[in-house]
């Protein structure tokens, strides 16, 4: 099965887990953006009352083109359930998140809901998280100074650019830098590690936060959950 | 002595420790622009080859118009020295900073620095932190979330307001939450927790971080080193 495929059907299957009068966190990137597609639908089918909050202004502008009713993170009480991407899931339930550059808004919407839900497909489920690049979330002022301290950390940093060669901003107005690491030994100490630093706001190590992996093969849906 | 008489007297003894061709960091806050100004001076008289960096736009304006050489952080290599004020040390050299919101830009600008001096009066040097209330810059989004986080926590949080009740915005774009504690017993456990937490840019506590303290006294200038 192609790429697009299997990102269609993760979607299908997570927007299962929906129900009237939730209120959702939708999350960010090429997967999500096929489940926000599916539930635009399914809310206009079966006239739901959902709410959504959003990890994007970009997630945000699809889902009001979709009708759904879109809500600051501050304007709701809680979330019952998000559905996101990851970039990297290992068998302890960890994953690193970010490729969108979206990771700050993500975990602030991820640590306030009650339960969530990653979808991706089979390659990004490995034994050990690093092979993807870590993003660290940093404040411009003095970053190239944090950028230098990354390095003799031996964390192989690189400022993260777009097609332009221009640094990436993100919802924030921050920069990302990615740490090429290759394999990560022990992903809760270097989160706990990097979170320290002065001038990292937050990084794309989200441990212990999601509960339910829906994975997509070639055989259909596998749905994972925490031990 | 007066307070300004005070301030005056301790900006005068750290400009003493300005050499010819330093890079000199410069703090924020009232003590410190008394401190600008007689560096201004000196700078002037003595014709001397200053870089400065600064650690708010407001610090940055004043040093300008002063005729100091003013660059970007991420201009400069390092820095040798950098002045800065406090709202309270006590007795293992820690502190907190940020009443003045500049916090981030004070820690960022501290931790690349070769040595750090606080400029206080007296009443500054506490037995135990947190009388002062302890400043949090957060991100806005998600804010009233963490706000209740910090309540849960028993640190009797309150979003920081100007006299036209709008949340404070610091330079970097984030809101401020005063932490009112009493009596901080463990400051580098809360230091970590708070670090921690989701959405929290950085705290006002200063752990381990200033190498000499000049306090204004009304019988002179104390200086006191880091034991």
């Amino acid at each position: 099965m192609d790429q697009n495929k299997l990102k269609q059907l993760v979607g299908r299957e997570a927007v299962k887990y929906v129900e009237d009068g939730m209120t959702i966190g939708l999350g960010s990137g090429t997967t999500v953006k096929y489940m926000v597609d599916t539930l635009g639908e399914k809310n206009k089918k079966e006239h739901l009352n959902l709410m959504c909050v959003t990890t994007s202004k970009k997630t945000a502008k699809q889902a009001t083109n979709l009708g759904l009713t879109v809500k600051e993170l501050d304007q709701v009480d809680e979330i019952n359930l998000t559905i996101d991407g990851a970039d990297e899931v290992d068998h302890d339930f960890n994953g690193i998140k970010g490729g969108g550059a979206a990771l700050l808004w993500e975990k602030i919407v991820a640590k306030n809901s009650n339960r969530n839900i990653w979808i991706v497909d089979e390659n990004k489920m490995v034994n050990h998280l690093g092979k993807f690049p870590l993003p660290v979330e940093v404040i411009p002022f003095g970053s190239k100074h944090l950028f230098r301290e990354l390095q003799k950390m031996s964390l192989n940093p690189r400022f993260r650019t777009n097609v332009a060669s221009a640094l990436v901003k993100t919802d924030s107005g921050n920069y990302i830098i990615d740490l090429n690491i290759g394999n990560i030994t022990d992903p809760i100490k270097l989160a706990e590690d990097l979170k320290g630093l002065t001038g990292v706001v937050e990084h794309g190590l989200f441990i212990h936060i999601v509960d339910e992996v829906i994975v997509g093969t070639n055989d259909g849906v596998r749905i994972v959950n925490k031990k």
